[in-house]
């Protein structure tokens, strides 16, 4: 068993959409012929995230809710010293996008916490970017 | 790039990881030595799911969030002629779990939405499992 998507309720389809592709490379792609607006979101062949209507209202962070999803963002190999995660860095940077950090030194993991762009009257979603090393 | 994890936040840490391991067999494992309680719960060797303690309170679900994330089911497989997905109907029957269900048949995929255990004066989180044939 492994995670198949992440759905993301948003009022501001577009914005998130366009979030979601410069900062993680995702594509919209074939999505079924739902009766509602939304997006499929792919990395390569994979519809990982799912975007879906919302009313934009701010959500209690405390309450019981899905917190963050991650990625996994090394699964190329291309992290044996840290230079995807340091590009990363130096990308959300690039594109003032705060974030936070978290080591984890005993699994070999560096991590980096985004939220998703605000929407009007909104709050915004907590997503999580997971680098290994070597 | 593929998802890591998800971190469900929950004032009912046993009763929710109950219902995981229950449902889904997930596991508890190695869990870094942070100052707040919670679980990583583990499919095969990966700690797919988190959890976190939270308030309890219920969240207004239009609103901007996380609305639900999916469990890829049939990677072992275990599902060619849709054994795997009557198996998990009839398995949360026995378990008196409450299921919707949502064929999508241009993909070949039949799938299952089932909710956490509401915590007390609190909501419950929305869980798709996705089973697809041959």
């Amino acid at each position: 068993m492994h995670l198949d998507h992440a759905t993301l309720r948003t009022a501001d389809l577009e914005g998130t959409r366009s979030f979601l592709e410069r900062v993680l490379d995702l594509r919209p792609g074939y999505r079924p012929p739902f009766d509602f607006p939304g997006y499929w979101l792919y990395a390569g062949d994979a519809p990982i995230v799912h975007l879906i209507p919302g009313s934009g209202a701010a959500v209690g962070r405390a309450g019981e809710m899905l917190d963050h999803v991650a990625f996994r963002m090394d699964d190329t190999g291309d992290n044996q010293n840290g230079e995807a995660y340091w590009a990363m860095r130096a990308k959300l940077e690039g594109l003032a996008i705060p974030y936070s950090t978290m080591d984890l030194p005993d699994l070999g993991e560096r991590r980096l916490f985004i939220r998703t762009p605000p929407s009007a009257g909104g709050g915004a979603i907590l997503l999580e970017l997971v680098f290994r090393e070597g």
